[in-house]
């Protein structure tokens, strides 16, 4: 791009018309806008995603992995293509704009692309990932995972709540599960870089009255389960002092879990989600208890100490109380920083659109982070209203999409004329 | 009964025998030995109870309540009977004593009355009353509280977790909701006096070397549903400080209510027995979390100050972190003492066998607490090994059981002697 490219200026009206068809296909017994991973509205949506490309000019395939793809061809075929995209699942209860901006946004860059007559040196892919949030399954990102070669033999051996395998909800929904583990085309060819347009799901935003967020990192996630084994005693009849009482012991934990993330350097957090008691009687003392909690920063010193303290310090209050307790920690996501390239990029044409932007973490992982060992990767922040996500009352202004947009296709146009992105991070 | 009465002596292998008999009819599906009220292997554990209060020579009755009812005829029928049992359901993954001993126990005591050719003056009533335990309808002492008249036609509208109405699983167990509520035979004819022989459930009686437990009062229980309402923000994004977490809130009161607890008069106990939340998502801040809990005690000013100060305290986290609270208590049970004069009646018919006795106060609540309205009521309790009960591994030694019945058997001859057990208390 030069200072003499015309700027972009995206239909407010065509992105949101397409919002509000695709928030049309949902399931209609649940909460908020639900189209989770597999569902039947799912596959309708992904149908309903392909024939949109098709109709703003994209070549359109299904990958091995269940991802939707779209690419408009570069003058150069043999250069580094550039990606862009999102998901368009939804959790239990969701909102209408996490994911979906960012597929409907590239499409509507691909309408200005060629409605301007613009065409780029490298192919431009469009991806629809599938199944990006989390799931029963404990592994989000599905789709992105599978293409960078993530998604392992014995992940398919994951069963859900209801027991069911994951490989098997792959086949229930019309994809091989050879073929969705087969399916590593990002490791497969060099890529010039990956762009990502998205909600910010959190309130520095709107707090600090940027239109864009230049996204510097995405968080790295360290999920923790606390097994509690106490000694299930009546609780009328057993003195205080004689109890093993594995729910007190979890409460402490969850209030030091709580005491971590207060104490973290921004925007580091952590949560307690969920406290189970799985032999509940109304008068027993709770013997069996589990404790799901999550540490997210982009300080890979400070995520690592957390863990150790709060391991400690769960350890000795339940030593106390004569409860047993067991750790199982998995590293959900590495801290997965934006290339220092597509950040400039994006600081760059945010300030020639005159749009107000700040740099800004990214809290929740992303399908970028799995595209992140594979080629530069850089994400765009709009505002979400009073940072809700994961709700029906989840926000951003049509307006704050369409900047949105323009930035996101100003920078592909960009990168595109860029050579080396990761040349030119150095 | 005088000091000339030949002491009575239990033959324990029977009682083994019967014990080993009735622990075999159980759910094979289940752990421990379980007999949940309205299950199959009850209603055949009722049927081998009303064969074998027959074999030892009780007129055998089903009152409409579904209590089995054993009557060994007085002298006199016109004076008011005497009356003991028990309950012979278990809960889930419990144990083989719990409530069969007292059951078991008043069929060994008939035995050692006829086989000495004793008749008592008054009708000896032997129980087995329905549904003692706690159930998923919230109301424990089911045979009990239906023929003390504490049965109400709303109550037969509570629904367990499946949704069943408690009114649909009488009918499914053969017995007519309008019976249930009208057999009130407590409350239409006068009777001398209840005395329950049960196992302690809680260790004192080890600790302190004591054969015999004399009861002086069954707690009072207060139970509470506290309900936390926060906002259900993205756990990776939202801020801690700008954070409506309820499992915090949650955790704070987990741990108000141990503090509360520790800090009773003995036997006073408080605990907090299951933290919900019940939209769980392992990214997503806890909105909207129960906490139940109870606090039992026989000191009532207690019971009332610790609702209070924990009403108080629970609100004042809740606020600090901007979570709603609201509170559902209800009282399950009051404080109810043991009769004076079968306190007394008991500790000289230990006293007399040479048993180690100890004044005890019952954590645990009994048919018992539902007879004494309407008649002067008396428990005895044996010792439970290191205190654990409604678990496979409760445990009462036999020749602690044999002990337990022949101090109800000379107990019940004493108070059958007796005119006026309420006068001879005042």
């Amino acid at each position: 791009m030069t200072d003499t490219d015309a700027a972009f200026e995206p239909v407010a009206a065509r992105i949101e018309s397409d919002l509000t068809e695709l928030s049309g296909i949902r399931a209609p017994d649940h909460p908020g806008w639900t189209r989770e991973v597999f569902s039947e509205p799912y596959r309708d949506a992904r149908d309903w995603v392909a024939a949109r490309m098709r109709s703003v000019g994209l070549e359109v395939r299904r990958d091995g992995a269940g991802n939707v793809v779209g690419v408009l061809p570069g003058r150069s075929p043999a250069a580094p293509a550039l990606v862009t995209g999102s998901h368009t699942d939804t959790v239990n209860g969701g909102g209408r704009f996490d994911g979906t901006v960012g597929v409907l946004g590239a499409l509507e860059v691909v309408r200005l692309l060629r409605e301007s007559g613009t065409q780029l040196t490298r192919d431009l892919v469009v991806v629809d990932f599938l199944g990006e949030e989390s799931n029963d399954w404990g592994l989000s990102c599905l789709g992105s995972r599978a293409v960078a070669g993530e998604l392992r033999a014995e992940d398919l051996d994951r069963r859900d709540g209801a027991g069911q395998r994951l490989g098997d909800r792959y086949a229930g929904f019309g994809l091989d599960p050879a073929a969705v583990l087969a399916e590593r085309w990002l490791t497969r060819r060099p890529l010039h870089g990956y762009l990502e347009l998205h909600i910010e799901q959190g309130p520095l935003l709107e707090q600090r009255g940027a239109a864009i967020g230049v996204v510097t990192a995405i968080a790295g996630i360290e999920r923790l389960l606390a097994s509690f084994e106490g000694r299930p005693d009546h609780a009328g009849t057993r003195p205080m002092h004689d109890r093993r009482d594995a729910m007190v012991a979890a409460a402490h934990a969850v209030l030091a879990v709580h005491r971590e993330g207060c104490g973290a350097p921004p925007p580091g957090v952590a949560t307690a989600t969920q406290v189970v008691n799985d032999r509940h009687a109304p008068n027993v003392v709770p013997a069996s208890v589990r404790l799901r909690a999550e540490m997210r920063g982009i300080d890979a010193g400070w995520l690592a100490a957390t863990k150790q303290r709060l391991a400690q310090d769960i350890l000795t209050q339940a030593q106390a109380l004569g409860v047993d307790v067991t750790f199982d920690w998995t590293s959900d996501n590495k801290i997965v920083p934006s290339a220092r390239s597509i950040q400039d990029a994006v600081a760059r044409a945010a300030a020639r659109a005159g749009l107000a932007w700040e740099a800004v973490p990214s809290g929740a992982t992303h399908d970028a982070a799995h595209l992140a060992p594979w080629c530069p990767m850089g994400m765009i922040f709009v505002p979400s209203r009073a940072g809700r996500s994961h709700c029906p009352e989840e926000w951003t202004d049509i307006t704050d999409i369409a900047a949105g947009v323009r930035a996101l296709a100003d920078t592909l146009r960009a990168l595109d004329a860029q050579e080396d992105l990761v040349a030119d991070s150095r």
